[in-house]
């Protein structure tokens, strides 16, 4: 196999780019992630890939809950702010206001739309990500927008 | 939880638009399909939710290996085609002409770059669809494109 072919072309494939936040406990964590997709109707699935030393997915693993939130295509700037290690500061993390959901997973405030889930299952054996299986549990819609996707913002993830 | 939220929000989930082909023996099947991403760098993987009872996921079943191939934005008539039943004469597959890759599965020669796979394990136990992990072990870029992505096309598929 070419790796240059095998780059290129899985780097075709469009992702959107999303925060994911979860908590266990006193601890909260949020990440930008880019690798997710619908994966049931019902019931209503999500399936994300997770680096498998990230905060993130320990809180998942802990916690059983995870709140995926979609970014308007405006709103590369917070994006980049979960890039890094989650800092809280009162009610925000990295500098984003965060509410207290239906689970123990922090909501974030100024992101148009999320879906509140469930964690049903976490597989680590197949990859150097967590294929995490996601049930969505609530959903909030705030305002119809154009969601940010990796291929319209200065980052890469894939190939 | 309020269901048109739901819809809602999972749509602004961001999915490529791609054709999944499989074979076993003599027999062979395409598909459009949507929900699928990245999965792993190390080993290169893909996860993608196929529907339970279609023919692709009959022939990635038995034949062990697929072939996800990425559309050009301006190939919305190729990714109708394989709305339908897959049927072949001679060559071709739904009047799209393939050749056979290094697996059992069909490569179809108009698309700009695909990704060569087999087939690593099959749930079925989550949802109405299974989550097919796939790894990457051939590729090839035929030609630098803008992929078609699912909010540019008239179809929907989430919610």
């Amino acid at each position: 196999m070419d790796p240059k072919a095998k780059r290129e072309a899985l780097r075709l494939l469009t992702n959107g780019m999303y925060i994911l936040t979860s908590g266990a406990g006193d601890r909260l964590a949020a990440s930008t992630v880019t690798w997710a997709s619908q994966a049931s109707f019902k019931p209503p699935l999500v399936m994300a890939a997770i680096q498998r030393n990230s905060n993130v997915l320990r809180c998942m693993r802990e916690g059983g809950a995870a709140v995926l939130h979609i970014l308007d295509r405006t709103q590369r700037t917070i994006a980049q702010k979960f890039f890094s290690t989650t800092k809280r500061a009162g009610d925000s993390l990295n500098g984003e206001a965060y509410t207290t959901g239906k689970t123990s997973a922090p909501v974030l405030r100024n992101l148009p739309a999320y879906l509140e889930c469930k964690v049903i299952d976490i597989r680590e054996e197949y990859g150097d990500h967590a294929i995490v299986i996601l049930e969505v549990v609530d959903a909030q819609l705030r305002k119809h927008v154009k969601p940010l996707i990796v291929a319209d913002s200065p980052w890469r993830y894939g190939g």
